[in-house]
């Protein structure tokens, strides 16, 4: 009976920028009384990261360009918001500015609503989230930290949480990959009935991330999931083999 | 410390049309000693379903279309399964003939490649296989009949593996949902570090699938997966819900 466990870590306290998360992570799993395990995967969100590294900005420090005042007019964002996001956009995939929605691909190339940066009242402070610049250097720092506290071989990702085109509400999806491929690949294989699996070929880490929110919830303070029991296959990896080339994609 | 627990149930014979699929779960649970629980979810492959609903057309009994012949030109399906797949397809949403890609919207609004029509060879045969016309109804009635025997509420989905853009490799999404909303909603508060969660409705139905695809893999057997732990909110469900309106979609 194959069984895979997902564990919500509990304690990690909110995070400052200059914090070190691998030690916030290994702090919780000794408080819980956890040891890590050899193919454990420890799922971080983003934003935990993104503050972590300092990718904050105050609304005060944003002069809006021309571009974000007129694009930010009679909607719910403010030209600093919008200004943010454009600063994060490398191409704007698809906008209804009417409706206020703003797919982007950012530098990393993932195509996201408003190049994935947040926005948060700190206090009466307006701020902006973006995502982390080096997701799978995050994700190899983090790993490479605990692998040696824990003396285990192990997996991070950085996860976000994205909406996708045709189904509503979102899911979580990896940003950041260290120590796995993204992918089990099924390509050229046939299933026990006859079943081709020619283009099969399963984002297997953007399934361990949507495991994960499934403990983390959004009020819950529970930034941080151990995925324990996955098989994969070990790996560097690298999210930018999770893009799909522009050329290759039909809805860009 | 919250924990979600996925475990593959051994034991599922092959499926054959008329076969009783409640029944096999129900078989498969005993076997391995497993009772259901009250917020257990049951996360049904399509594949079974379709077998055992017929939706299995032969090739043999295919007449293709002109339309079909033409598509299925210098391309690696042959007419028949072009056939199959233009009979499932309410709209082209994309195709690219020259790579064989044919992005359909079926009848029931799920936008996947090849309308969700599956080619396998049975013994020297080649045979397709169709989407559940009703998943919905399908969940609904696995989840009626396991509730009464083992007296508990659950929710079943049925799981289906769908490509998406942007980002490579598929994972598994929700077909049909009975017993839970698809939805935890989030719009409109604010998480413990004062980010706005606005736009925050994550679709759970899809994480679920996704995890329980973790335990199944493709070449193992494993069809069926209890997923234990993951708080829902408990409602009729269907996977209309999930389906974006056409003129609400950016990528249609």
């Amino acid at each position: 009976m194959k069984k895979v466990e997902i564990i919500g870590l509990d304690g990690i306290p909110d995070v400052k920028p200059g914090d070190d998360v691998a030690a916030l992570i290994e702090g919780a799993l000794k408080a819980l009384g956890l040891l890590l395990e050899d193919g454990d995967i420890l799922v971080v969100s983003q934003k935990v990261v993104s503050k972590a590294e300092g990718q904050i900005v105050r609304a005060v420090d944003v002069r809006p360009s021309p571009l974000a005042r007129r694009l930010s007019q009679d909607i719910d964002k403010t030209p600093e918001h919008m200004e943010v996001i454009l600063r994060n956009t490398a191409r704007i995939v698809r906008m209804d500015r009417r409706r206020g929605i703003f797919i982007m691909a950012t530098p990393h190339g993932f195509v996201c609503a408003n190049a994935g940066v947040d926005r948060s009242n700190v206090g009466k402070e307006e701020v902006y989230t973006a995502l982390p610049e080096d997701p799978d250097g995050t994700a190899d720092a983090i790993r490479r930290r605990l692998e040696k506290s824990f003396s285990v071989r192990i997996a991070v990702v950085v996860s976000d949480t994205f909406g996708r085109p045709w189904r509503l509400g979102q899911t979580d999806v990896a940003l950041g990959i260290s120590g796995m491929s993204p992918f089990r690949d099924y390509r050229g294989l046939v299933d026990p009935y006859g079943y081709e699996l020619k283009s099969t070929m399963v984002a297997v880490v953007d399934e361990v991330a949507a495991a994960a929110e499934l403990v983390k919830g959004k009020l819950d303070g529970v930034p941080v999931t151990l995925v324990r029991g996955v098989v994969f296959e070990v790996a560097r990896g690298s999210s930018r083999d999770l893009v799909r080339r522009m050329e290759e994609d039909l809805f860009l």
